[in-house]
């Protein structure tokens, strides 16, 4: 059973934001969707947002529900991790617990009782909008942003045959091989290793998975890419390496913020569609 | 002077947040810009903003910068009061003080030395944009949404010659006739009626004010409409009274949301352009 929170009219349909138990984190869980106003089964695209958002940062910020509206798909943005779960330090740090799921099924306690976002995403939330919403499940793309690039970069390629394109603005592409992501994983994860590999974009790659259409944006002042948490470089070398011939482009000038994903965002709407409607 | 507190690139152009000390406020007072990236002098729009928003509302949330940036205007939205002025009450309810200046010069204690939003508005901010980016004073248009709604008509139909079109979302249509432009009136003017219709659409439209082009657009489902603060049809039955030709668009479904706005953004900002372009 789904609860509607709010239900806000836009450019002819309507964004809406839901809450539900889940069964796989044993927690209310919120998303967002946007329908366009059609009868018909439409294609959905999954949003996996990033660090410190919820389900309404896309919606608010991105300016989707124009072309969405104008293509004829629904997108669908989960929360980025359970919340209120009573553990020690759910809430003590922004790139970690609450907010940062990282899109993984944790393993350690006290995280795995309810951080299975991996699962979640992958999932019980398809099933649950297949059940409430007119989509056509066959067509299924999946994008994010930063820590939800790495997201659906991960979902998207462990799950080629649910997903028919992928792709990604400024995403974490080498969650092990960086600070926040060494610092989630040995939390969620444990210390070994080689279980975080399973959540690592370029370890993906390296080990050979099936290849999916594949866009990333990345911005060339994006604070983030400085300090070295996405390694995007690392993810062209080893695309190079194992012949994956994904679009990588180096936008100018531009952050990491909601306005550098506003900038690109019609042009990843388009390249979904192309899959979506193929 | 101004400072730049906060620059972001979209759509290939720049978002940018600032600050400068305000003569007529005499406070520091912040706005916003969306500069495209052209070389050659611009037009310049002013967004006024609702109740309880700030100078980031707009650019965050209406999805602006796509056309804008498209067309060629420059966009500039101010704070929608002073701050911080130790005043006694101004921070006490949504819809006076901080955050609701209502676009009037305050003239009764303690509002009446800072709250002059009207005259920053339509004098001292105008000449801060012409002396510090590349507009053309000569193409300006003003538009807004709500209370910003109310302050861009009052603003434009007092100022004829300096706007060439107006334009508001679901406006504060005649504030001296519903509770939160009595409450505000009776405290930044004083108990004298007569000296409210001076910042009130319908009581200029009603008095013979110049006719400027004027699009309106209000949605059927906005809880503001029903409590009674809009007096949308009041505008509708002046401007008939008046044979003052305005486009008022009921809204079938749309409520008073940014989702809202957004949804209609741009035929407003081709509504202007037709008019700067001419």
């Amino acid at each position: 059973m789904i609860n509607l929170r709010k239900k806000y009219k836009s450019f002819g349909g309507w964004t809406e934001f839901y809450e539900h138990q889940s069964a796989t984190t044993g927690t209310p869980m919120n998303f967002s969707i946007f329908r366009p106003n059609h009868s018909k089964p439409l294609p959905v695209l999954y949003w996996l947002s990033g660090l410190t958002c919820t389900d309404e940062n896309f919606m608010q910020k991105a300016g989707a529900q124009r072309m969405l509206s104008e293509l004829g798909m629904i997108l669908v943005a989960p929360d980025t991790s359970p919340r209120h779960c009573q553990i020690p330090g759910e809430d003590e740090v922004y790139h970690f617990g609450a907010g940062a799921g990282f899109y993984v099924n944790a393993t350690q306690d006290p995280w795995r009782k309810s951080y299975q976002m991996y699962q979640y995403v992958s999932e019980e939330l398809p099933a649950l909008i297949k059940d409430n919403f007119p989509v056509d499940p066959l067509r299924q793309s999946i994008f994010g942003h930063s820590m939800g690039g790495h997201g659906a970069m991960v979902v998207g390629l462990r799950n080629p045959s649910a997903y028919r394109s992928i792709s990604a603005f400024a995403p974490i592409c080498a969650p092990s091989q960086c600070s926040w992501g060494e610092y989630a994983y040995s939390r969620y994860l444990g210390e070994d290793r080689e279980a975080w590999l399973a959540y690592d974009t370029c370890a993906l790659i390296d080990a050979g998975c099936e290849k999916k259409p594949l866009l990333v944006d990345q911005g060339s002042d994006d604070e983030f890419l400085e300090s070295g948490q996405l390694q995007t470089s690392r993810l062209g070398e080893v695309c190079k390496e194992r012949n994956y011939d994904i679009r990588l482009r180096m936008q100018e000038g531009y952050d990491h913020s909601y306005y550098f994903v506003a900038s690109f965002l019609e042009e990843h709407l388009r390249f979904h569609q192309r899959y979506l409607e193929a």
